[in-house]
């Protein structure tokens, strides 16, 4: 990154929960200049204008789009309004960085990234998971083979409150599950998905669910979320042929535990008549994570893409991703926890 | 209980994993004799003359049924012959604690049910669970309505090893969770069971699996289970609508966790456009359990209910009711996780 | 708090570990205004003035306590520094809140005591811990006599790194301990003071140290500080006679347990001769905890006392004690362990 | 060991707390069978015949130490009585197996040594950590230089119960620390002994007190026991120049904590005056402990230096060693918490 490059110049839409920690971090960040903010509620711009007397704020998300100062746009907005809000952005020829779940509709997705490559612009997508140390380090060691063959993944995304009433909890919390699952995995999707909800607190929106997730060659993954659940839960446990690992983000330092432990069967030959099952049992290791903010490693990934021109690690199609398995979430709960096959 | 009593004589069969615990256990109590043990393997009798010298020992479980020094027989068999040992003993009149889960089909159970009744003897499961200090206390804290409307309940078992060939994981586990589950909700049977679950060891075994148990009224119950997870996890979370509750019965002592929490949603009339929840965030309580062994209680409660006549907390029928949902299980992994409903 | 009043004019002497904290806090209260910074380091000065590049800066303290638009001082300099520094800003007139510890000597801190007194200006000491909703709570369990007799307290703070040369492991973490235990006993000063440490990485300075405060009344408080210990421990336990209280900071959210544990010996007539000691073992109670960052709650109290002329929790006197049991651990390291009288 | 062998005749004199731990022992173990046991109180007596119907027993120790029967005498009395009932044991010819602490005084203990030498039988002290797979780990990670030179260890010991009102809880729960600490530093004794107690339920009696051990070399040991805390902790961390370890006995599988972390201070020859300290954080490695039960592990030791007659892992100097230490706190808490020399 060069030095002596003028700071690119960022506009923020939307300032609601996740917009002020990005605002935070594209200030922070020398690379950047927050320009201007836009929200609909004035309030909120005002708390912002206290914080930054510098930046520019606007309830019209069209104005921040033709501001000329600006060079990229981030949206912070409700879901509903990420395609509208990106392609704006795009077609005022502005670089992008579209929070989690990236759109409603993978239709809607797709044309963003559409629109993005005919502009040649950056389109990424803010799974912030994907920039943490800690899925970094799990992503290295599914990818040296460290655990053998994967057997089956178990996420669980469980909280108290939060609630919301534009989505339900699948696209609350699940959206972190999947893009972790997804980059783990390198892009492979899920050839099916089932989803099981319950709605307690509001009738028309599932705040308890479970989902199974299928993949080529027997891959299993189980996802587990809730708004409605005592202890915070945020866990995913990689089960493999040769060693397991817990990546547990509730644990301050200690996130990844590495079981050197495995199960093995007869050989294939035999009847199973028997028990002679191999049980390894050996250490435990807890890698060093360090403890940067994912936030600020997201938002410097996006100002060096639009220096480079390289593509996002969390780009339009791996935000496509997402949304078509939440997409089936919605269909398989609406029939009743039917598994929907995903298009290929 | 009268102190002059003569010790009722026991038999047991089977000394493989779990009858030696039984047999230690009717072994000291004072109200019971252990008259005489069958096993197929000679090593096991063995073993157990070593320990026990004044025992009987018999290779022939029937020549133990028809031994005139017994009065009740225990079968911790493997499950496929529990019916046959059972159904064997109640014939020679002899009262009967079968271990979990009772039998292989709700057939066969209804079988035991009827010739336990035909001949007026006792007839209990050995849902060992029902009787630790932690399930009584959850239950009672559920029947006083400390925690309000039951809104899911989410449990999970899991374990590395102890891998079988005669059953499933769902099998081997889920009876624990489902005995545990028909207890707290006093006896009130799921209208619906899915299934899902994966093989990997042994291709004709499931090792892991989830499951989704509905009830009348919107209660939901998710269970799952596993041989392959590097980390022992036993778990019940139970979500009502005042407070909420974990019995983690991995911890040795502070078991159970009461979260005086919960969440209220906007009135009902109202458009649920905006974000009027409620969230209650109060203090937790561990509460005192007492340490008693389970096992000891629940063999005590089988000679009580032998000498009185009462019918035992986890009689025939409770162990009926976890048979069937195992039983649909079965059904719904064999159908992909199709929802099966119970019998009414 | 009048809205209308003009804010506070604030002036940070000192940016080094602690010092952004406060002005970041200061920055961000609406009843003051962080008006200049000083620092010898330019390197720091300048970090500071991109973060907030309405503020001034200076290397020499001596500008920013005669700047007319600071109407108070706070000093975060090193402890070497704190007497001087304060004492020349309330010789300017300012109000001061100074770092913990207070100073390096009690006579520093009897100093700064009677010129604030002198010039009528307010002068805190920054003990932050006596600031959060853990500590406050424990006293207010302390002082409705829950715990019954107080027996002993144990405090550790536990942790790898933050080596200082300037002052050694007791005056860097046992001021915490120290302000929190004198803060919970409502200003109770120690009768004496023991204090052995030993010193591993630096001859000179001490890296590990236990201590033990006796008070009247049988009372005796251990406490522990590290800086080598693999494993963060911020701990403290206060056993009473009816019940016992663990503060573990360390946890996020449940900090507070409250065990409803207690022995009774025999009667006092006896001869304890026999074993008649009585166990109660009862319920844990985790209270509900806030999450207010307390160097806020901090700031705010002074702002508070500034405008309202009333003495601050952690006055001059509350740093003094402080000071005083340093010294004493001083003493009492240089002969050898033995037990240093405080003062009446 | 010899499968032709006649078991080993077994007596044991004191069914109280452990005494029938260690009779469950040696009777499940191949190599010995339990004779005789004695106690002055008939209804334990009762008890034991209860569940042992083949074994003898007296309310006369010196009965059973003439046994022809018996090769072995077990002391698991109260501690006064050691020394009696193991010296006349040894002079009837017996082996004899003393629990911990094994004596009152070191003189008591020097005369057992000296009977055990004369009379050339085994003389073992119960020192039953040392036989836990955990500690043995612990001495085989000190012994091959993974933690550099030690700097420091601190031991804690802390339980709500057990009063006692023979010996204080120094006497209690120290031996422990001190038989593990001890057998870690390969017999090394230390040079100094401080303690420094409170009595709050019994004034006669210490129920909570802190101690400091220094050696040779600049180590130090902190050990800190309490019969009043609320929470159990039985912990060992041992701080290494290169790496750290936490040997925690409260949790049932992960007992041992490798931290690869240290502290690098400035080169000797600087002047202290910067910041030039380097930390290293690395991964954190939990090996895995078997799960033999160490009163197993000890009780065959035993037997095997009988038969084999080689000098046991704890033999008498070692339960010496530790009663120099125990004696040597008696001494500095009636002289407050002065230092006091062990004899070289």
């Amino acid at each position: 990154m060069s030095e002596k490059r003028a700071p690119l110049g960022i506009g923020v839409v939307g300032c609601g929960y996740w917009g002020p920690n990005l605002i935070r971090n594209f200030h922070q960040l020398r690379g950047s200049r927050v320009v201007q903010l836009a929200d609909l509620d004035e309030k909120r711009l005002n708390h912002m204008e206290e914080l930054y007397p510098e930046v520019q704020t606007t309830t019209d998300y069209e104005q921040l789009v033709q501001n000329d100062e600006i060079d990229a746009v981030v949206v912070a907005t409700p879901v509903d309004r990420h395609a509208e809000v990106g392609l704006a952005a795009l077609q005022a020829g502005k670089h992008v960085l579209v929070e989690k779940p990236m759109t409603r509709t993978s239709e809607e997705a797709r044309r963003l990234i559409d629109e993005a490559k005919k502009r040649d612009r950056v389109l990424m997508v803010g799974h912030v998971f994907e920039f943490t140390e800690s899925v970094r380090k799990c992503k290295s060691i599914l990818d040296d083979g460290t655990l053998g063959d994967l057997y089956y993944i178990n996420s669980q995304r469980l909280n108290l409150g939060l609630f919301r009433n534009d989505v339900n909890v699948i696209w609350d919390l699940a959206p972190h599950d999947f893009s972790i699952l997804l980059n783990l995995l390198g892009g492979k999707r899920p050839r099916g998905v089932r989803a099981i909800g319950a709605s307690h607190i509001n009738p028309q929106v599932e705040d308890v669910a479970t989902m199974t997730l299928d993949f080529d060659g027997g891959l299993v993954a189980f996802v587990q979320v809730s708004w409605l659940d005592p202890k915070k839960v945020r866990q995913t446990v990689l089960v493999g042929s040769k060693k397991m690992l817990i990546y547990n983000d509730i644990e301050p330092t200690e996130k990844l535990w590495l079981y050197d432990r495995s199960v093995e069967g007869p050989a294939e030959y035999e009847t199973y008549a028997q028990f002679p099952y191999t049980y390894r049992y050996g250490d435990i290791t807890v890698p060093r994570i360090g403890g940067a903010e994912p936030l600020r490693t997201e938002a410097q990934h996006f100002l060096d893409c639009i220096n480079s021109g390289k593509t996002p690690l969390t780009d339009g199609h791996s935000g496509l991703r997402v949304v078509e398995v939440l997409e089936s979430t919605d269909r398989s709960l609406s029939e009743g926890g039917a598994r929907i096959e995903l298009p290929a």
